[in-house]
């Protein structure tokens, strides 16, 4: 089998690559992201890494060559940035989805796509749990972007150009590396950085409930929709990915019991009224009854989710700048 | 107030165009259209025709001009051919929807936009009565287009951009003038033809419902929208209009009553499974409490529907070759 990932540099991309390495059927294996890989990229003959603009037709066509059986859609720009830059996030969260598309189905083959979506997608008045009977009403450039995708997807598998799964990925965490531009990405550092050593902060109130996954679970539900028959998820290929519901105050706790009491005086309160609001504005709690029968796993806490990180990303993580 | 009008040579827009000039603070009134009007326009030294393409954007930026307070953007390819030539579709439904709202955009001034957006963009397994609450599932290139149209209405409005307003049309019925590549044709000709002395077909069981609005109260609810204040819709600035639901044997009970024995015996039922699936899958009722509360009204059902068309269309159809 012969695979394309777009944003394949970035955490998930990265990692999705050296989870399906392990097979003995992926025969190539493409990286296309924007620049080289921070971090050092499998050391395995089947890699290949290409570099450019996603939303450049012509290098998409020549990224997603005759032959390609899958292609993994994980490239975008993140949310804050999306918001501040609406013409680069509408260039490459529409244009290069587009593009992407538009190079799959001019292979003839309908190949498989896997398109990472987002709760960004949800928004408004949201009821107690949300999933795929709830109205989009995105209130970010980057929800919108993500839920044009998904229509996309949709519409050129309903057509027969493509293969196509939208995965809706909770807000991931523990993620390793920096923190970035995403309204989400304290979640992140509140347990990262004092688990490394450093000082972070924690922008919204401990009540605040947030709907979670870890990097190793979503990484396994993009490896899991590769092989998935189609047929399965019916007239509606976005499948909700089950998360699990924590809130603010209990992830301190558990960066306590991960990490003790010096790991806990290393965070620090400091309300940001912008992003409690947007943080606020998202899911507390996921329904994904369709990707649970469909064999996709939640993790059964923010206690595993933190295990993971200091199993898989830890160590690398203290070796980083910032 | 200067007007834009896209698609202003169709059925809805030249009525619009009538409807709007009859107010003393349009001063200007611009038609847009891929072709030059079959009927003809208003006499009125305030409007002007331009035709040229909508996808094009040095021609959609000349057309909506420094000075511009609002634009209707109807112009679209309908459903069967959209679905038939999908390049059309995603150039003319979606590509031709960003330049109108780049082209406003640039403006820098937040116009007014009005959106016709469609039923078309709900699908799949739908609950007994839909509305803004229940979850898009499009099984239409067109109701993807318009999917994501009103997306992105919403994000340009959120942005500051333009200041947006999708109204999802229910099925219009009875449109005059000829048949087109709409799978809905039907539910108008059937009525439409044999009024005027000809042969109709009707492809689906009399059993059939559809939730349907006439023309006059669809253009009513266009010209609404001109004014209403963009506050009031708060964080979802697509509304569902309201419809009334209707047997397709009642619609032929109707035009018994408006038309005599010899109007029904005009109507040949030839059953079509494609186009009964296609109609079978649209929204049998519609909920549109927002809209409602807003002030836009709904048909007292259809033999007020088949009057309107009497009153206001029937003399020019029996004209009409075809």
């Amino acid at each position: 089998m012969r695979i394309v990932i777009t944003g394949g540099c970035g955490f998930l991309g990265r990692r999705l690559a050296l989870l399906l390495l392990a097979r003995r059927d992926i025969d190539a294996l493409t990286l296309f992201d924007n620049a080289p890989s921070a971090l050092p990229l499998p050391d395995d003959r089947r890699v290949r890494l290409v570099t450019g603009d996603i939303a450049d037709r012509d290098t998409v066509r020549a990224l997603i060559a005759p032959g390609t059986d899958a292609v993994y859609h994980l490239a975008a720009i993140v949310s804050g940035q999306a918001e501040a830059d609406p013409d680069l996030g509408y260039r490459v969260n529409l244009d290069g989805t587009r593009a992407v598309l538009d190079a799959c189905r001019a292979l003839g083959t309908g190949p498989r796509i896997v398109f990472a979506s987002s709760l960004a997608v949800y928004g408004g008045a949201l009821p107690p749990s949300v999933g795929e009977d709830t109205a989009l009403n995105p209130q970010s450039s980057y929800g919108t972007q993500k839920a044009i995708g998904e229509l996309l997807v949709n519409d050129y598998t309903r057509k027969g150009f493509v293969d196509g799964i939208a995965l809706r990925l909770p807000t991931v965490v523990v993620r390793p590396g920096l923190p970035n531009r995403a309204a989400s990405t304290f979640a992140s550092s509140m347990i990262r950085e004092p688990l490394a050593g450093k000082e972070a902060v924690c922008p919204v109130s401990p009540e605040t409930v947030m709907a979670l996954a870890s990097p190793r679970r979503v990484v396994a539900a993009l490896a899991h929709a590769l092989d998935l028959p189609g047929d399965a998820l019916g007239h509606n290929r976005t499948l909700q990915l089950p998360g699990f519901s924590v809130s603010v105050g209990e992830m301190a706790e558990a960066l306590r019991r991960a990490g003790g009491a010096e790991a806990v005086a290393r965070l620090k309160w400091q309300p940001d009224m912008t992003i409690q609001a947007i943080v606020g504005s998202w899911p507390r709690a996921l329904n994904a009854p369709r990707a649970e029968a469909l064999g996709f796993a939640r993790d059964s806490g923010i206690d595993e989710a933190v295990r993971f990180f200091i199993d898989d990303d830890l160590a690398l993580q203290k070796t980083l700048a910032g």
